[in-house]
């Protein structure tokens, strides 16, 4: 650092991706929070934190669409030049903290965390490089009661949070299903791993590029808009057509033209070829069983035509989201709040079964009125070899993830944040510097009897001092000058009734009014007569 | 990275200095920021966050005890190469939103902050390398009395917190004064800003190394225990002497010999020479008022009759620091709540005036008994620059910061944290695992009852099922085999009071508590009985 490096101003601001949060975001949030802990502590978890810093080969690296080794997450080395990082999920760190502990833990693990992590990625709408994730995992159970019991935490906690039933969806999946049919279209194994996980992703975007997209990210290679390009999975054209059919998004299912299910209205009928229309929009199937049922028809049968077989990690997958569908079911969550999706992907690597999401449906606009594509507001999923990482013991393990600040920006945007704006400080103003202790005294004798106050402590005059007091939002503001002294009293001015005296026309009720408005009282009476004046405005 | 690097397991172990927190740390924790949040919300301070990431050039480099550059912050490069830091404190931060801002804030800003900050540092015990930091300043007002304002709000969240009055103290300097000082012995102007800091840093550790070490860190430099050689401030060897006098600590002010004080007892009596007997223990003095005027005289009379000449800026803050007990002590703090100290410096380069620090004074000892030094759990000072750093605009601020983990460790040292631990779930146990749907049914019943309550997830038997509830600290099991399933009942088992019946010798008391330890109820009866249970062991 060079001498005019030193002395050189540095400019005052934020690095992209990152926000300030004024007092309305926090309390909303807090409010938020507060709300899912209670939903998940009555479920049974326990609250658990990890630090922020790992070191860097006990995260992993899992991220979604990162093909340099370094993006996606924050490293540094330190004074002992190890690496580590910030966080960049919860479930990694519970991992570590699991694998480290398991033997003195009750088995299964449940815990809830909360706190942000980070992403080094480029920022954009609603993509943050901090933000706040709420985390639940049970630990150690295999059973997929476990995976029910989620998707059904996350149906309860959107409800608690004040989104009406019909105005969410939590979706199902199992990564079986997607890589029993990757499997079967030749890339089993694990030296098709990476080669899965491209496919995967690229399945995953089926919503936002359509099939044309996916089909040359699956196959050659795609190039966007701003002319990158992205090098394909290298599918042969027929599969990768395939798979676009068989994991067409927004529909529950595919069709299959049995008497029973020829009254299902076909959406897209028309379309050439008979199997395409087959796997049409299923939104209308009322069950996840019929729904399973219908995909892993279609799909083995897909499959033969094509000249490939089925497979029992296939069968495995479909089993499980019979059995997910069985429990949430009984527990009366009905296909309009958790309904089995086979699109569903969710893009992180480790996911091993059962995956979950859950997306608000009412439409969204910004406040221009644009439709926002907000994405999902809850994920999650089974990952059973993330602590087998560690201690090469497989621990099976689930959990969900809450994006909090995504889903308070849709909570707001649909006007289901409930938040009040809480009210300023009573201001008392300082008329007489030299009297500053009793002012001082005033604003503690009302903060004793339980009232929120403050003493105005700039150097501006008597009419910046109530601007001050407004831009507070003070419903109330205590005045003593010399005079008031004299006679022992302060001058008591309501703030929010005195804001609507311009608008009265008539003389007699605006004195009336103004009377109501500002009033002088004995010093004794302070913090009673400031009380009354709080009592008219309270709801 | 190499196969083998892939294929090896990483290790689960946490980077030094860092720590996870299991539930009952955690959920103190919450209740500790919750009455902090309502005492600074009562004195009008509104909630601001932002974000744990900032340029680095923006947080600039103010912390104590950093001598190579990059020591102290973690800082590393994004993608753009552009280089970020993890925050330091939450006031580096506040200074750039408020330089960014100015325009559009109240004036004065007073806002409050919470969230974890980070050290790369050398951790040790009670020094972490992230921790929680509770945070009130006031942005725009050059009076004292905002200073003053915050000593109190300090008292009044320790006393909120539990802390007994007597069993904490605010103490209060001014950087002023210090300055003030060192100007007199040579130190003032530009030109020694780094040695100034070098002196204040050693004056700093004046309790924790003696006036023998801080006198070699004051003149040639000192060696500690581990052999580690520390550069001194190179001061001529009688002026380290004098300001290791001046700035003794654990007095509250040095004496004069005037009548009207020699009442006051001096426990240091018997030391040689009568300028240093002078400054001695004045814990007796019971107004900062007289501390200061003391302390004041004496220094005026130390450094003439070394020759040395007083000068404005000592003087400037010796008033100010009349003038914030004139304001306390107004409000109702006495000198044994908010004391005046010369001692004290605080490590951060940035304050300019009026500096705070908040102290437990019960003896606090280990879980083995030994006493611990706990440090300062709140901290702060006037930082009338820090703005001015982007602007060049001069915007006078003050502010506190809370050590939210290390008070909460004096806290529970003291018995002072009355967090009762949160009950643990009601467990349903899984008999027939062909019923989950049932059993979740149950679990869901009582839950909607406002009951915690969860169906057990894992995949043992009866016996281990029971050993996972009381690992959990479950008040009671819900179980329902086979037998009771034909009755249309369920058995209710209270596990407190079942834990008890072993102590019991008496037969016909063992059966008749057994009966009531373990019952069956219709399953129609499930929520009242588990209510039933629930209400037996309420506090």
């Amino acid at each position: 650092m060079n001498k005019k490096d030193e002395t050189a101003r540095p400019e005052a601001r934020l690095p992209k991706g990152l926000f300030d949060a004024g007092a309305n975001e926090i309390r909303a949030t807090e409010r938020m929070l507060g709300t899912i802990r209670q939903v998940f502590e009555s479920y049974g978890f326990e609250p658990f934190d990890t630090p922020t810093i790992e070191y860097s080969d006990a995260l992993g690296k899992f991220l979604p669409d990162q093909d340099r080794p370094n993006e996606g997450v924050f490293s540094f080395q330190d004074d002992d030049e190890a690496w580590l990082s910030l966080r960049y999920d919860l479930t990694a760190p519970l991992a570590r903290y699991v694998a480290a502990n398991y033997a003195n833990l009750p088995k299964p693990f449940r815990r809830y965390q909360s706190g942000p992590v980070w992403r080094n990625e480029k920022p954009g709408p609603g993509r943050f490089r901090q933000f706040t994730q709420f985390d639940a995992d049970t630990v150690g159970a295999a059973s997929i009661a476990a995976d029910a019991e989620l998707c059904m935490l996350a149906a309860d906690t959107l409800e608690a949070l004040g989104v009406p039933r019909g105005q969410y969806v939590v979706k199902v999946n199992n990564r079986k299903v997607l890589d029993g049919v990757l499997g079967a279209v030749g890339l089993g194994g694990d030296a098709n791993a990476l080669r899965r996980l491209t496919v995967l992703r690229a399945i995953d975007k089926l919503d936002r590029l359509g099939s044309e997209g996916v089909r040359l990210l699956l196959g050659k290679g795609r190039k966007d808009e701003s002319g990158d390009f992205t090098k394909g999975a290298g599918l042969r054209e027929d599969l990768a057509e395939l798979l676009t059919v068989i994991f067409r998004p927004g529909q529950g299912s595919p069709l299959i033209p049995t008497d029973s299910l020829r009254q299902v209205p076909l959406s897209h009928a028309g379309q050439a070829e008979r199997d395409r229309t087959f796997i049409s929009d299923l939104d209308h199937v009322e069950s996840n069983y019929l729904a399973i049922d219908l995909f892993g028809y279609v799909t083995h049968d897909l499959l033969r035509k094509n000249g490939l077989q089925s497979n029992e990690v296939l069968d495995a997958g479909l089993s499980e989201l019979v059995e997910i569908s069985r429990l949430v079911e009984a527990g009366g969550y009905a296909r309009d709040r958790i309904c089995t999706d086979p699109s569903v992907v969710r893009g992180l690597e480790y996911y091993t079964g059962p995956v979950f999401e859950a997306e608000l449906t009412a439409p969204i606009t910004d406040d221009r009125g644009q439709p926002i594509r907000l994405g999902s507001v809850v994920s999650g999923g089974r990952y059973d070899g993330l602590v087998e990482r560690f201690t090469g013991e497989k621990v099976p393990a689930t959990g969900i993830s809450i994006g909090v600040s995504r889903l308070l920006y849709g909570l707001q945007l649909l006007g289901q944040d409930k938040s009040s704006a809480t009210s300023g400080p009573v201001v008392v103003l300082v008329l007489d510097r030299d009297r500053i202790a009793d002012y001082q005294r005033m604003a503690s004798a009302l903060r004793q009897a339980g009232i929120r106050a403050e003493m105005y402590l700039g150097e501006s005059g008597m009419k910046a001092q109530m601007k001050y007091a407004d831009k507070r939002g003070s419903p109330c503001a205590v005045i003593q000058g010399g005079d008031e002294k004299a006679k022992g009293e302060v001058q008591i001015k309501d703030l929010i009734l005195g804001a609507t005296l311009t608008a009265i026309k008539d003389r007699d009720e605006y004195l009336k009014k103004q009377a109501e408005a500002q009033f002088p009282v004995p010093e004794a009476d302070l913090v009673e007569a400031v009380r009354g004046v709080l009592a008219r405005h309270k709801a």
